[in-house]
């Protein structure tokens, strides 16, 4: 019905982060972030819900691309390798979006309530990453095992790359973090 | 001021596993428990703030067992040996419920609201694991890491202790996972 507005996802993206900043998530309604961004409330909700979902579009992306990925690597793949395949997939994602990251993590370390909603939806692509193992044929709890230490690993991995200033390859520290879990448990009897 | 009643934590306990397995969490009110148990409304209110931390009261006690016992580990152990000892120490609080932890288990796996807690008291139980083990000087991201895996290994042990009919030791449960997650992150590249 109203006319095409250029980039408006990205443009109500940038000003609900800037926003969320600002004034804090809690404090910022969906009209400031639609006028902040020169667009009206009803573009708003032709991209987003609600205001959550200006974080959180980008899981159900992620789960998709996890999923594909893993339902397309090699058949002799091992678990473990299939997972980091998907987990590398998403790295470019993150990589363009290196700024925008960096200002979502912030909005979220500042709010329990964000957070809590974050480890609900990590869980959730850990459950999604198993699913899609175990119709590859992974036995649980193999297929369990090897999501959720996948999520460990980028989970370690991303909070160093948002936070560090020299851009680091986030691929590279996905394979740190693995080796790290790995001389951990070398230690155990 | 009420007279003393014998066990009643545990007899409201029970009967409030007992409706919410017969009824669903969501259908039983404190009224029906309290009267189930025998017991007054009030009492039910001395023992348990609500309806929920009936089932969560217990990780309160855990994450103080984790703590204490973390912080008298002899100084030389390894972070991942300092984590299973904690989880080891919670082994016969678990064994001696066994019967209560399968009825809390099946309430839990069918109330997607109850199993979003149950996660995030995880998450909760994990960060107080890392923070223990900082205190002893473990740098990150090992004290995370270790505390995640101990978490992992916890977890699908436990499923299998739940709902397994011969009542296995559940120490002997969690180094089998342990052992499985090395396996997995051995076939890493």
């Amino acid at each position: 019905m109203s006319r095409w507005e250029p980039n408006a996802r990205g443009r109500l993206e940038q000003a609900a982060l800037d926003l969320y900043r600002e004034r804090g998530f809690d404090q910022t309604t969906v009209t400031e972030i639609a006028e902040r961004a020169g667009l009206t409330e009803r573009t708003f909700f032709r991209y987003f819900t609600d205001k959550r979902e200006v974080l959180f579009w980008g899981q159900e992306r992620l789960r998709e691309l996890y999923v594909r990925t893993i339902e397309t690597a090699p058949e002799s793949t091992a678990p473990i390798d299939t997972v980091v395949l998907a987990l590398e997939a998403a790295v470019p994602v993150f990589h363009e979006r290196r700024e925008l990251a960096r200002q979502r993590q912030a909005v979220i370390d500042a709010n329990p309530g964000l957070q809590e909603r974050e480890l609900l939806k990590r869980a959730a692509l850990a459950a999604a990453v198993t699913e899609a193992l175990r119709k590859r044929g992974v036995a649980d709890p193999v297929a369990s095992l090897a999501a959720d230490v996948g999520v460990i690993a980028f989970k370690t991995a991303f909070a160093r790359w948002v936070n560090s200033p020299d851009e680091p390859d986030l691929s590279q520290l996905i394979r740190e973090a693995l080796d790290q879990l790995k001389a951990i448990t070398r230690d155990d009897r």
